[in-house]
């Protein structure tokens, strides 16, 4: 494979990256062909529906509904996989990979659940498996870990990695109003995925962790074996709270690595984080991630999480990455983005009790004489002090306490939530939110 | 030259960041060898004087200051020139790519002065010239750029490229002192460069501006023709007045292309910027770079602009690229990092005098009646007018009148505080500085 003049490529897909990736190839064409030195031509697409209508227009002859249009075909060296799912795609990419053929993919579900067996039929065949619209959209995260801090390990990374929760927490900060009422505006421009849980229960976000987790860690951690939580408990007293102490609430992936201990955090819930953090006001769709390496220190990474342009960004990022490789470089070592760039044999994955943090404390109750006494006294059975507090009457006769708490374990939150849950002055299940500080990582 | 496991480097200059590489890559050796599938050995080091103590142990036989041991020693493949300055550094950086070596590059002054015979020495033999750690430190721009941000074209780069200015605006905003007083402290922190100039007159951030400019529109601009301002005009009351209507005071490098023109703006000067832009709280002696793509959008990069380990990182990040390349890659197309990203043939570089922009103004005058209407119509004359006007009374019976301007062009500026500066009741020449709104340039 000697220096193609012309680069073939198959898209699977067209729907609103596809045509994305399509339609800003030929905005920039010129620029795009010199900088590689090759021509980029899309030559085949496969739909589900050939006959739907589109806003990007394609020659008719190059669109089918056959995928061996596209994995016989042996002159298509580059495979774009945009349909998403874990059917399909699955099918796909494996026989694309099978075939020595390098796999873009923007698919963050199916990387996260099975990225192993894939990046390992990209390695056994001497193909590769590019990803990088995979995670925070037109970030280059994922090159900016390999590539460009190759010379760092990670103690620390975390970040906003779901643009639609970000969006509704700003609005729910700006305007003071409900995660309900946010929701139905985030429903109605679009921005909630099909599948509301993705965005709604952290699922989403959660996939972008395990792949990050995977690429700086080597090692790949479940879904199931995580703690995800997403944003559906906020309410916007929390907010209002967390704003007068300092901090904004936001949905923070973090993955922690301890190289004495050997161990690895990985967790995706929101969180306060304080406004002294650049993550913090990083507000409305945007995403941002926050590295730590034991070399470069910290760096700081913000930039729109998603949407047709900049996902599209990304996946012409790693074509560029595939050209080169065609162009007559080996697929050894690090270009091989399917390495991941730690080797995890001993690797041990932290349990999500085991966390030391501060946490706030949401308390619906009775207001009754006593009350916040019985709590307190609960919370002290279990070795959790309160550092601030504060209660508020609602309409209904009951009454929020609203808490923060000094440094304390998981573990004792649950047993005191599960004990303050049954007390017969609690009118809710109490809502807890973890305050993360990235000073604690990083000791 | 096809898969070496042992790729050998020489170094010329074994100060901060030289020691830094070689303590880094000893430290982090293991995961950096498995990533990159090669071993790494540097073999030669030049200094000036051998006898010199460091704070990293070498083994003495590698260390010469002959250098003929690295430029004719052919085993030698990455050199890495880390001595600065603009002479012996020519001189050894131009013999080591006429024999297809690839250098590895910190020296922002030569390549701003030097780089297009160095780029072209480097394409002629076969070699390269790579540059990461030339540019804001630790944080990957140049990567950022040229790869990952491949499918773009850029409308707007601008960033906070000087971390000793960056301290020196922070520490006066934070603590309401002086300049002078700012600047003492930096000079024992050791924060100044020698040549003073570099830092405190823009120089320094001017080289970075020149080099992205090159790298993103492929144009070598003179440092002669474009606008380098430093920080040395900042008071405090200016930093009290942008903090008053909203903005701080960051030294700014900005890049600004106008693709239906097909100009270029290059400026480096301080700026008012507004609070709610992400670089606004960049502070201390960090550098942040935003860069905006007609693809991706605007991306914002924050991190160590500076220092050894930040430094360094970005200079091991050359050499992992450059081993990429000796694994058996070609040596073509936007893998020669030292292509530019645009063609430049017809692109025309937009003159200082040519910005239309909002400005803040200090007068320092005699606190007579009048004065301010003086001013105002001196001002009015030359088609600039006042949007925001705040009066200040000083000890010396003198008088500060702290000013913003609507909408005007640079050209007028100049022509107004000439003839301000000559009047009677005003006694020192005007301060002006310009309020960035990087939505004017992005329309």
């Amino acid at each position: 494979m000697s220096n193609p003049k012309k680069v073939k490529i198959g898209l699977f897909g067209f729907g609103v990256v596809g045509q994305g990736v399509w339609k800003n190839i030929a905005q920039n064409r010129n620029a795009l062909e010199a900088r590689l030195g090759a021509e980029l031509a899309i030559t085949k697409i496969v739909v589900r529906d050939s006959a739907r209508e589109r806003t990007v227009q394609v020659p008719n002859e190059i669109i089918s509904t056959d995928p061996a249009t596209i994995l016989e075909d042996p002159s298509i060296d580059i495979v774009c996989e945009l349909i998403g799912g874990t059917s399909q795609a699955l099918e796909w990419t494996k026989q694309a990979l099978k075939q020595g053929k390098i796999v873009i993919s923007a698919n963050k579900a199916l990387i996260c659940e099975h990225g192993e067996e894939l990046f390992k039929l990209a390695q056994e065949n001497g193909g590769h498996y590019f990803y990088e619209a995979s995670v925070a959209g037109g970030i280059p995260i994922i090159k900016t870990l390999r590539e460009a801090l190759v010379a760092n390990r990670f103690s620390l990374i975390y970040g906003i990695l779901n643009g639609t929760s970000n969006y509704i927490l700003t609005r729910m900060e700006r305007e003071g109003i409900s995660f309900e009422a946010t929701l139905g505006d985030a429903r109605s421009l679009g921005y909630v995925e099909a599948d509301e849980a993705l965005d709604l229960d952290g699922i989403d976000a959660a996939h972008k962790v395990v792949i990050l987790a995977y690429l700086a860690h080597g090692k790949w951690v479940a879904l199931k074996d995580i703690l995800c939580e997403g944003i559906r408990s906020i309410s916007s007293d929390d907010i209002k709270i967390a704003n007068e102490l300092g901090y904004k609430i936001k949905l923070l992936g973090i993955i922690a690595r301890d190289f004495e201990q050997n161990s690895l955090t990985v967790r995706l819930h929101p969180a306060f984080i304080s406004k002294r953090e650049t993550l913090a006001n990083v507000d409305e769709v945007y995403n941002g991630v926050s590295v730590t390496g034991d070399v470069v220190g910290t760096t700081v990474l913000i930039g729109r999480g998603a949407g047709q342009d900049a996902t599209s960004s990304s996946v012409i990022s790693d074509i560029a990455d595939a050209v080169s490789i065609l162009q007559g470089r080996t697929s050894e070592a690090r270009f091989a983005q399917d390495n991941p760039l730690e080797d995890s044999e001993t690797l041990e994955l932290s349990k999500p009790e085991a966390l030391e943090s501060r946490y706030y404390f949401r308390f619906k109750v009775k207001d009754e004489e006593g009350v916040l006494a019985q709590i307190s006294h609960i919370m002290a059975g279990h070795h959790i002090s309160f550092a601030t507090v504060k209660q508020k009457e609602l309409p209904d006769g009951s009454a929020l306490i609203m808490a923060t708490t000094h440094l304390t374990k998981e573990a004792l939150v649950y047993s005191a939530c599960e004990a303050i849950k049954n007390e017969a002055t609690v009118i809710e299940a109490p809502v807890y939110l973890r305050i993360f500080d990235s000073e604690a990582y990083l000791t």
